[in-house]
């Protein structure tokens, strides 16, 4: 069995998520009585935010590459960024990686192929907004990505913290955030939401909207246990 | 700030209690935005209590001790395993690790001297309870250390599989393991409950007993941030 290394903290409650998601999942798959070995290197995820919120994404791709090698050291076989936003530096961090890395956006957007989306409309922190990290890659699949204007970027990323980013949800937070979406996905025609971001599952849930919800953390996962269990 | 590694994923319940619990109580203990950097491997439960079962102790030993050193390659200063019963070889462990370790016996015992407590019920594993883990070191303390009898260590135990090893707690356990060890307390008189393994903190909450609870996850946690934000 391959050693999953999962960078974590970022935040600490979608860690949570795949940590049980991984194990139960790799429990249902193989019939097993046995667990994953999984590591985690949880990072001080305000350290990280800095970094970005002053555009150094040369230290952000140096923090991650450093960790994955500490992952590397502590046994990890293939490793995960348990986060959509870093992902803007994937390829930079991969090309300087020992082991292997699964990317999110990758396997999101095989999802998204196989599922037959074609008008997919992201949201997730602003940065993962504005520098549309998946835009290029679903344009490359043949899917048209579409995104909240800036003003409703700002307002989406508003409802991140302090609470949702720390796994809270208050549900004024939820409530704005169900109807701003709903208005957004109405004005661009959207056929399907993307939750790009690893903390928005625990604020809108599937059953709640009218189009498909796209996870990225239970996708990341699924994939993950695939990796591990083969 | 000092990192922390854990051995987790024994069970894979009370890793997540440890995580959030560190987290929570270092940015309320440092009153800071930071995040603790926190890393975890989280091992294959199966295969330890196997051996265990074998009385293959000097195999437990090895393998936790090559799991510190996993998380002292990660980058580690101080390790911790969040469990109780592995305890049982702490000492040979912790002489071949290149890091030092936090012991929840210790740190319960300490609690245990401070609190005042003198006539201490441990509950736990079996092997836990019929090794008596916490015996000699409460003895060392001037508390009198009490055990559940045979044939209780038995019934308590078989509660723990194999639900509550993997953090669910159905009504009927909780029940009968609650009237069980209330009757041990009155035929003992205990003072005090010592919850010696992560998990039963999930079914035996402080409020639903007549005497003090002590529990040990949340001392051992109370312990690493002492440690991890001196």
């Amino acid at each position: 069995m391959k050693k999953i290394g999962i960078i974590g903290g970022i935040g600490p409650a979608s860690t949570l998520d795949y940590y049980t998601g991984i194990i139960d999942g790799y429990r249902k798959k193989t019939g097993s009585d046995n667990y994953p070995e999984i590591i985690i290197y949880s990072i001080n995820m305000t350290e990280m935010i800095a970094l970005i919120e002053k555009d150094r994404w040369v230290n952000v791709t140096d923090m991650l590459t450093s960790t994955i090698k500490r992952l590397s050291n502590a046994g990890a076989d293939i490793a995960v960024i348990a986060s959509n936003t870093p992902h803007l530096v994937f390829d930079e961090i991969s090309r300087q990686t020992p082991i292997p890395l699964i990317s999110i956006v990758e396997e999101t957007c095989n999802f998204i192929k196989a599922a037959g989306y074609q008008r997919v409309l992201t949201i997730g922190t602003l940065f993962t907004m504005k520098n549309g990290l998946y835009t290029k890659p679903l344009e490359k699949c043949g899917v048209s990505p579409l995104l909240p204007t800036e003003d409703e970027q700002s307002e989406i990323y508003s409802l991140f913290f302090p609470n949702l980013e720390n796994g809270i949800v208050i549900p004024e937070d939820k409530e704005k955030m169900l109807a701003l979406v709903n208005q957004i996905i109405h004005n661009q025609n959207a056929d399907s939401l993307l939750l790009g971001c690893t903390e928005l599952p625990l604020m809108i849930k599937p059953g709640e909207m009218k189009i498909p919800v796209i996870d990225t953390v239970q996708i990341h996962i699924a994939s993950i246990i695939n990796h591990i269990a083969a």
